[in-house]
């Protein structure tokens, strides 16, 4: 009998898909799901976290804290939504420590006060393993919802900060001296929040999606769902600024193949795509690298 | 160092809550957190099911579906509202059985189904042990939210359906004979969606809640929100039928003080009880006790 590990975790998702579609306002597979509300759609995204999988060892409770909220409002940001609230549903040993409990709920907390939100409840159950499970919903009018299709040939390709952090901090995690570093800059993204929300506003985003996977993975999921093709020059891809000491092969896996930093990557119609990114990389926001254009859609 | 153990999952809560205690329109320690949206709430829940608390060896994927999808529904019927959709998160080790997973998905669906909702999208992870998060978000207006607060004197107390289906089929499972039985009553339950709205609609429900964790322990946190005392008459307690065979003190411990019957609780302003009874209790409608008056609050 064919076990998960024998089909892996997309096809597992494609496996559900196909007995959860129904009722879908949007299909499935974007970075949220939608139920409408009047002229707008309650969005909502679910996450789950595990040792086995995300937390490497030496991770603090706080940051593991502040990870669960932050990828859960990737998605939020990714479809363009202002975040609405959060639940957690915890599963933790009976020998999990309260100190631990309680820097989780602090990151947590931490997280959901950065992006205006609150936490709205959750639930907390003994169980033999940790297993983090996080919810956050958003609202967004639906003529200006983001999904992953929706990109029209010719549209300019663009992501949003610098690439390749989570990259750079696995290798830091394998050295003693860098180890505490590769930690905060993995455990500790920052949401595209602003920027997708800003970009649902403008009109002239055609299509969106986070790069938690890295990417090379999310355009080519962008890909199957619009049939189109998305072409990066590499030479315009904005680098985390350490990954310019790397020899380029290196910097090149970091940024355009491994998962775990949450920018946004988006298609802009051409004609617009100048105005969207003066308008975002104006000093005043403070954040470098708000939007770069790294590519173009193709047929 | 304290563990979770050693403070056990309320105390657990509370600490948490006393972290999460802001931005909360409603407070925390209700059914469902709740999110401003106009006119209305967006009322929110989530919780988490794995084998060590939950899933008693034997259950059939399909059984732990349904399960994870109405514990979760309870919660909406509980705030009075509409459920709009469910997200899960499911953490599953590599050697689950894909059809297991089929199974679970096909469980949910059918319990989605069921009360008009869609499964709106989930998460699906490798983990080392199996743990089951679901979240349902629901809808309803601003000033007919049920809580577990709002509770006056001499409101009549009253319950949906039957009470002890739990506590049997707990006995159930010591059986082989009647294992199958038990797992059914367990991991089925219904939750009580209709009623919960038909209260919010009704303008004459103070208060509500799900008695998952047994009646005794609901209204002892009920009492413990509003200050006031919960008087249960013993032989007015809609008994699960073949309850009525038991001595009566293990009819009562299954009945008042065993976990897992997914009714509501609810107190009623008293001079409209009968109204709302008969409503709900029209033959037509096909179910038995659909609300039962079982006591009084007092002072």
């Amino acid at each position: 009998m064919a076990k998960l590990s024998d089909i892996g975790e997309r096809e597992a998702i494609a496996l559900l898909s196909r007995i959860f579609d129904r009722g879908q306002p949007i299909g499935l597979g974007h970075d949220c799901g939608v139920v409408e509300w009047g002229e707008d759609y309650l969005v909502i995204t679910t996450d789950v976290v595990n040792p086995r999988t995300h937390i490497p060892e030496g991770a603090r409770a706080d940051q593991v804290g502040w990870y669960v909220v932050a990828v859960n409002l990737s998605d939020v940001a990714a479809a363009g939504a202002r975040p609405l609230g959060f639940v957690a549903a915890l599963s933790l040993p009976p020998s999990t420590d309260v100190d631990f409990l309680k820097g989780l709920a602090q990151g947590m907390e931490a997280c959901a006060r950065e992006f205006g939100i609150a936490i709205l409840g959750g639930d907390t159950k003994e169980a033999d393993v940790m297993s983090l499970a996080g919810t956050a919903v958003g609202r967004v009018r639906k003529d200006r919802v983001l999904l992953r299709k929706g990109a029209r040939p010719e549209d300019a390709l663009v992501v949003t900060g610098d690439l390749g952090r989570a990259g750079l901090a696995y290798a830091q995690l394998a050295e003693p001296a860098t180890r505490a570093e590769g930690l905060e800059q993995l455990l500790h993204p920052y949401p595209r929040v602003r920027e997708g929300q800003a970009f649902s506003e403008s009109g002239v985003v055609t299509s969106c999606m986070d790069i938690s996977d890295g990417l090379g993975l999310s355009l080519a999921e962008m890909a199957a769902m619009s049939g189109l093709s998305y072409a990066v020059e590499w030479e315009k891809v904005p680098l985390y600024n350490p990954l310019e000491a790397l020899p380029p092969e290196r910097a090149k896996e970091f940024a355009l193949y491994t998962g775990g930093d949450f920018e946004l990557v988006a298609t802009v119609r051409p004609e617009a795509v100048g105005e969207l990114a003066a308008r975002l990389n104006e000093p005043h926001r403070g954040v470098h690298h708000a939007l770069t254009v790294i590519g173009t859609v193709g047929k």
